[in-house]
């Protein structure tokens, strides 16, 4: 059974291994030790080289929620620039926070109108942007640098949801002007579910340090993990949360694999994969939701359903040994299906996925 | 190295070797069949015949605001009952969320006076009790049949932390009246930290489902939870944040073995070997914080540091192969030591501790 | 100079003569005793026999948040029945609050479905309804008797701005069970600015007093003003901010030209005088905003320029000795203006109005 | 019958002459001119001459949540140095819209410690303060010049509750660096109940132009009132909620009686008058609450009852013509009466005022 969906992706051997041990007393210094590393090739990751690095035991959402919480002013203008479900999300923690939200929805299929974010921001003197790097519903990737560009110019504070990216797509925080980059370990890092990992700048930082106000939430709050991290960042211990030992030491050897592979080849293995699925499933006739090539995204490729077909299509493919997923984007959710192609995907799997959707969609066709 | 901490505790071989295996599908029928089957044993363990059983990814503080967020109406009163640490955790995020806190402090050493409770809680017509069943702090466990009495008299919901009780004291939810009862994995449990388990009655389940008002969160709202997990007590899917399967696993074996021991005598053996610790520590003249053994929990102990002794003693201790936490309770932090006494804990764990204290003390004493 | 506006309308010189007494202390026997005979006529006024009668210093829009922040549990649903500019004013203000609002448009020329508000308020399970009696940017009338019973009906607290209607339309606050009602005196009451006045049903009192959370604000709170006004209703002393004492004395002296007139007879003199008022616009060709008379007020008449018409009109009526006010509905704004009829207002006010209406429309068609 | 109480004071019978006379239209230009000539002379009274002016119809409570609502950044740190009963009142008006309120309250009887409210300020980084300048429940008159410094030095913003000094101390907003100050109709400016007068530095003013976040209320938000009183100030036409004309006419002759009789004089005769006044207290045996003339307010002296005297004495004063207020400080409401000697105050009334207080204390003594 070939699963190519969002996530849990793909785990290697050696990362389950380290998951296996048993967990590290939190003051441990080999404990610290380790963790010490994970931030530091996180760096690499995320394409930060100043800032801090957090690792803190969260789901995606409640991530999210931690950097609407802990930087946007209560009762302040934000924007949500929305590519699909995730942007949506946002947009609902903000709203219930509340937050002043301006959400500015991206069309699925493209184009991204950057000028548009542009002049909202600055029409509404909007101080707090939010995006979504990658929005799995939708497979839309953002350019950064221009939404970066953007907050710069209007003095705004930028948070990026970097989920579905990091791991697969050139990460560049400081290049970008990315304030806030949140990712997570079961996409394309490769490793179970638990953990979330966020970098901020050194103007995020001090502007934490110095925040005058207080969120609504102590346990979502990110100010008090940042002399945590601080110490966590040189090998010493700190506590406010209890980590998640396990997945700690899983992370770490994750990391280890994917600075192993080396982050550029990593991924233009990711590009090189996508166009051959794309190339691939044009040849089949099928269209991707996405139209353009400069706003598809390395991991997530979301397709319409073919003329006539629906939902039933996933169970026949499961049939056939692939599991993919059904649509998830507000606006498409029953016109598409899905296919995750992160992590520790290989040319085979790309091969396989094609030759299982041909041979099913002939099939049924027959039938 | 014997390490007697709170968590996470000593993990059995099967377990670990369960959170290793690939983590499935989130929609995979044996992972739902595994799920249902936690949420089962999991009624054993707190006590619960009807009422919802949850199990989401989240630390033990965001755990306790999904409870605060989800049933204390916004800018209301609420009381919290606190023995501790964790007690003022509770006042902290209950604050933040704009409550209207009403603090009532018990004394570390006791007693309890939960008539200070009632009347307070009528005097206020306060409709929500927080407290922690086993404060880590103090070692003080709480009579939760009399705070439930309190409650159902005035009407109240009662919201109970119970992460270090869980697995190692008799749990009755259903007979003491506890609305939501929360536990988590890596105390007494013997599961690696990642999970938090939240059990609501029948009452607390509706008042959930038509709550008029919502909470400042979307990420720790629990509402959202109710129908994915009413799907997911019967072997269904789900979806609202993604499940940790990986630990999900090693719940399910957790669960196994501590229905294997059979909760009453794994209960009986907690309360065994507290005795045995409590005798052996008065004949080293040690003095434990909790005065009156009516007071004291089965698995946290919180120890006096003796007349010109400071934690200075942890260092010899851990020198001599014994790991001790050292004290964490607002007035005592600096003034007392611990031990964690719950979980996969023996006979021979409890006897190497009295006689690594009784070898660190004198030698050192000598010295 | 003839002034036909929404407010402030004509006062009487006797109620003009009270205001101009010094202002007594305020727990001044004399002072007390009248502003016990003011809260026991406003009954008449309101159709009030129970209840609790309140009268505070105040802007309306300020009353408006005094209910809204008073009744609203905080982030809670409420439904708003909007007939125009004041419907979106509660709409703001509760909007600001952090209150769920479900704003549901009339339109501003009729009919009124009132079958959409019961559907949504049950729906949505709705316990606050917030709406305008005479919204003075459209003129639409409610029937206050039909959304009592959908208030009734779900369980809802109705609450009522009826700044416009109270001295001009029959009010029966007990028998359409509305909860809150709110007036005020320089409409239809006829007293200058400065006073709001509000009745509380029995029920929505109780509601108040046991209320278990706390608004945003102290001072626009109505709870601190319970006491105080159960104790004014019995000539009694009581503070919690102080009363505007020459305005009580002029509201003093306006109730009592009311009540001598009679309510009912007040009521049909509005009524009679409305008629003859649309029956000469009518002949005049111009077209009342609101199409059925069944949603008409008594006391407001929003009227469409007639074509090849605007705003400059209101300049040549009042060249001609008639100031009427300019549109003010979110919708109508330049398509309207307005004629301000109740309180002191004669059958000779309504001819004059339409002679020089008839007049400054034939010359400047003329020109 | 003398009344030397807070509020309302003495009315000028001109005053009271023009708000007997029929409000005027809101937009009629006779109004506006009024309406413009009062925010003129209202900058001498405050001591300001670039800046805006707002007059609104509003209570003292009411006022002051105008304040703290527009300046106080949501769930910021806040400083209130509390003098009394109006100090606590900013302090339960800041606590219920959810700020972070550090109270330094001030000793009663002084002196006052300045420098303590620098450390708090500076230690918390702490950017909105709230001061009362006269507390009538204490007598106390606050330094705001050293209040102003504390503020410019830590770049925080200074809003001050002056309603009980405006009129009868020195003011010098200007000068003092006071961002926003705030004062009321009926102390010492003379004029009956019903209107607040607001005055913001252009600092404050442009923050409250770009503040990017919204307040709790659109009641009490002074935002929206900016551009209304833009146009104001100049005699233009505005509208957000409708002034209270007779007021506004009945300020304009107050502040023309203040202007004529010179804002130097004036405050000299409040001086002069508050020394006698003193005096003659002493001869009488009776201590004042503020034991340093230091910090005595011209126009409120609050006084201890002597040995053995109570609220009776209030009683048997009344009994001989003289009307005084009981004390209303937190700490001493019971132990102390009041004497308001502001506003259209007489060196008569003083005399009167002592000899009457003479003649009750040795006659009920004798008794």
């Amino acid at each position: 059974m070939l699963r190519m969906t969002i996530g849990p992706t793909r785990i290697a051997p050696s990362v389950l291994a380290k998951t296996a041990l048993h967990p590290p007393a939190i003051n441990d210094p080999d404990f610290l030790k380790m963790f010490a590393e994970c931030t530091r090739d996180l760096r690499t990751v995320h394409g930060i080289e100043k800032g801090l690095v957090y690792i803190i035991p969260a789901t995606g959402t409640m991530a999210m929620e931690i950097l609407a919480a802990s930087f946007a002013p209560p009762r302040s203008k934000v924007a949500v620039f929305s590519t699909g479900m995730w942007g949506d999300r946002w947009t609902e923690s903000c709203r219930r926070m509340g937050l002043d939200v301006f959400r500015l929805p991206v069309n699925a299929r493209g184009p991204i109108d950057y000028g548009a974010l542009g002049e909202l921001v600055a029409k509404e003197g909007i101080k707090t942007i939010f995006c979504t790097h990658v929005d799995s519903s939708s497979g839309l990737i953002l350019d950064l640098y221009e939404i970066g560009r953007i907050s710069k110019k209007n003095g705004a504070m930028l948070l990026v949801d970097g989920i579905c990216g990091a791991g697969a797509e050139k990460m560049d925080q400081d290049g970008w002007g990315v304030d806030v980059l949140l990712s997570s370990t079961p996409k394309a890092i490769g490793v179970p579910c638990g953990l979330v990992m966020i970098s901020t700048s050194d103007r995020a930082t001090d502007w934490l340090k110095n925040r005058p106000w207080e969120p609504w939430t102590f346990a979502l709050d990110l100010k008090p993990w940042v002399s945590v991290m601080e110490a966590h960042n040189k090998g010493q211990f700190g506590y406010v949360q209890s980590p998640a030992g396990n997945i700690v030491a899983g992370l770490h050897e994750g990391l280890r694999l994917i600075l192993a592979e080396g982050i550029g080849p990593r991924v233009a293995r990711h590009e090189r994969l996508r166009k051959e699925l794309h190339a691939g499933l044009e040849k089949l006739g099928l269209e991707i939701l996405v139209k353009d090539v400069a706003y598809r995204s390395n991991g997530v490729t979301v397709i319409l359903y073919p003329e006539g077909r629906d939902g039933s299509l996933l169970g026949a493919l499961q049939a056939n040994g692939l599991v993919l997923p059904g649509g998830t984007h507000p606006d498409y959710a029953a016109k598409t299906f899905r296919i995750g192609h992160f992590g520790n995907v290989t040319p085979e799997d790309i091969s396989t996925t094609l030759s299982v959707l041909e041979q099913t969609l002939k099939a049924s066709k027959a039938a």
